[in-house]
């Protein structure tokens, strides 16, 4: 038997850590999220060192937790709706992309840095965390708004565009030569994937969905829809798409299924122990100690700004638009995972130092831990009804209406705790 | 990103495998384990090869698997039912490590082998596999019978005779020399730990549970439930307990508290996720190529003979006992990942060669899956009722009474699926 115990105490440690803290955030009137990205930050190597953001076992737990994420928010989510606000969603993507690009990289240009060192710096700005976009938005009950809608959308596409542009970016910074024939070929693989995911799946999963139904087995049909959005992911990533994109195309096509409320309570369940640790594990991957130089802090300072402004300028560029412009601007805000992807190849590939990996991070985590309660307050402000705090979305789906805050409290426990 | 689509795609196929061939074990009469381990078998790398059973990661899962399985075991447990049966379970135990013992040493000495060789084979045939065990007993909805609840006892006291056995084997292996005091501080290590957690766990955990239960986030008190389980295995093992024996005194502690029904229903949904791909993973670890020559047929045969009857006649060693021997002496026959580990640690050690290691897997292969069918049919002999065997033990939970097939389907469908 190998040691195992180290692993353990890191996964005890970050289940009451994130749903303490979670709760905590609840009561000051913030997403529980913001409780466990702040859970993992303590957790991490910059304060107590209990949770390694590189340890292979914690690294598959987390990324297994953000593919169920997709997936229930897929499986609670109809085609019809996201197609709905397709043209919407398309703009705030592209607009999403293109001014954080431009600012980062004409930025970095005025601050001296040389053009393959700003590229990576406009390439890190430009893909808004889907994860962490949806996991607010559910939190304070937006998802399944317009804004919400145009937000998920767009946040998919844009992750997507940014796929193309780290494969771009990479090959520059290799010193290749980009082919128009290349970037039109991953383009399309990358977009190819989803539609087809999803007009197959919606022929092919029903007949074979009847057929697990009859399953005896103990949460054979959650389990085995979760078997197929692992499946979906693989064919995704294999594809040239993500696997976070496969995820939430799995969860679309069982969403038309009949065995959809089935799935999803299950899958719920899984996500409450699955979830919080990606989270927590996003939060453990930042390094504090790379914030510390005041170089980094400058630097990190002004990207942030542009990355805030550039995608808060998404809720304004899209027309007659009656919704509320700042919830979709200040919802695509965050960078999180993905941004340190970027900052992390642009390091081990030498396109960038230390110091300019450093401002990237401060950018990612300023990002991520200001649009919690940012949204918050939007939605305050907007005198919506009293937000479901909880993060599980369980509301809509067992009572048809929404609850009081103590009815909500009461069926989450009767179904989860 | 590193590359995670072969686990991905392994994951998804123990899923489908474990819940399509669990449901066609129940259809012919079989408990549902009985499944999931010939799933382990066919994906493992002796048939399909699509689950590693060495990969770090599925075993991590595998290990999370066994000890929710023992920490739901604990939960459905009251102390005081184990204890009543102390004495019995005591005798079975006993005599259930020093039958096999014997004659796997004295049969091992007069087919030729060495008197290490002899004792490492002895020792492979002393401990009963307890997640195979309850499991079953639990399928066939034996476990809470006296029967049932001497097989548990029995099986945590020879785990724990197992390690003691282990340490010392290792120790003579090694070439050192033995002290009764070693031996006397690693056996009263091992037994105090159960006394000690569930004494001091017994005054600290309710107030704990009592703050626990006032959190608001989703999962929370079940979630926090199992961190205190992996906390307390950690524990065990540091104190030269085992971690399964942690995690099922954990269970015990928390039997007792006024959560106990919804940290029980919490993490019986983990279970249907977690605890197949323990069952699959010990499939997988099965290297059919080991069982392929002459000597080892014969070697490993003679091994199987001694195993089941050392195990079967534990149930004729307890006096003045009522109940049905045949199924605590069946109950105890399966040797699983405990015999596997004696057998690893002899390889590597070179204390044996590969043809007695594929021996000793053969026994444990045998034992293992001949338990399931025998204690299936043990039990429709006595006439019981008809036995739940999906394998979650929810009926009890929900119903207080014994539903019919049908009903509990549904039960486990509106709860579980």
């Amino acid at each position: 038997m190998h040691d195992l115990g180290p692993l353990l105490l890191a996964l005890a440690a970050i289940l009451v850590a994130t749903k303490v803290l979670g709760d905590l955030a609840q009561r000051y009137g913030q997403p529980a999220v913001l409780g466990e990205l702040i859970a993992g930050v303590l957790l991490g190597g910059s304060v107590l060192g209990i949770v390694h953001a590189n340890d292979e076992v914690l690294k598959a737990f987390a990324e297994l937790g953000v593919l169920i994420l997709l997936f229930e928010i897929g499986l609670h989510t109809e085609v019809r709706s996201l197609r709905r606000v397709g043209t919407q969603a398309t703009t705030v993507a592209l607009v999403g992309v293109v001014l954080p690009f431009a600012g980062g990289f004409f930025g970095a240009r005025a601050m001296g840095f040389s053009t393959v060192q700003s590229l990576v710096a406009g390439a890190a700005l430009t893909a808004t965390s889907i994860g962490i976009s949806a996991r607010v938005l559910r939190d304070i009950g937006q998802l399944d708004t317009p804004e919400g809608q145009i937000v998920l959308g767009a946040a998919v596409l844009d992750d997507l565009i940014g796929l193309v542009i780290l494969s771009v970016v990479s090959t520059v910074v290799a010193g290749a030569a980009i082919t128009v024939g290349g970037v039109a070929l991953t383009t399309g693989l990358a977009l190819g994937f989803v539609v087809a995911a999803v007009v197959v799946g919606s022929v092919a999963v029903p007949p074979l969905f009847r057929f697990v139904e009859r399953l005896r087995t103990s949460g054979a049909l959650g389990l085995i829809a979760l078997a197929f959005a692992l499946v979906l992911a693989t064919i995704a990533e294999a594809s040239g798409s993500a696997m976070i994109v496969g995820a939430l195309a799995a969860g679309l096509v069982l969403h038309g299924t009949p065995q959809r409320v089935d799935i999803e309570r299950s899958v719920t369940q899984l996500g409450y122990f699955f979830v919080p640790i990606f989270f927590a594990v996003v939060g453990a991957s930042v390094d504090l100690g790379a914030l510390a130089d005041r170089q980094s802090l400058m630097v990190g300072g002004l990207l942030t700004v542009i990355a805030v402004i550039g995608k808060l300028a998404t809720g304004w560029s899209i027309r007659n638009f009656k919704g509320n412009r700042w919830l979709i601007g200040v919802a695509m805000i965050p960078r999180g995972e993905v941004g340190l992807i970027f900052a992390q190849v642009g390091l081990t590939t030498g396109a960038i130092a230390a110091g300019e990996f450093g401002a990237i991070m401060l950018m990612v985590v300023a990002t991520t831990l200001i649009t919690p309660p940012w949204l918050g307050r939007v939605v305050r402000r907007s005198a919506a009804p009293e937000p479901d705090l909880s993060g599980d979305g369980l509301d809509d789906l067992v009572g048809g209406r929404r609850p009081t805050p103590r009815a909500t409290q009461a069926v989450v426990r009767k179904h989860g705790d």
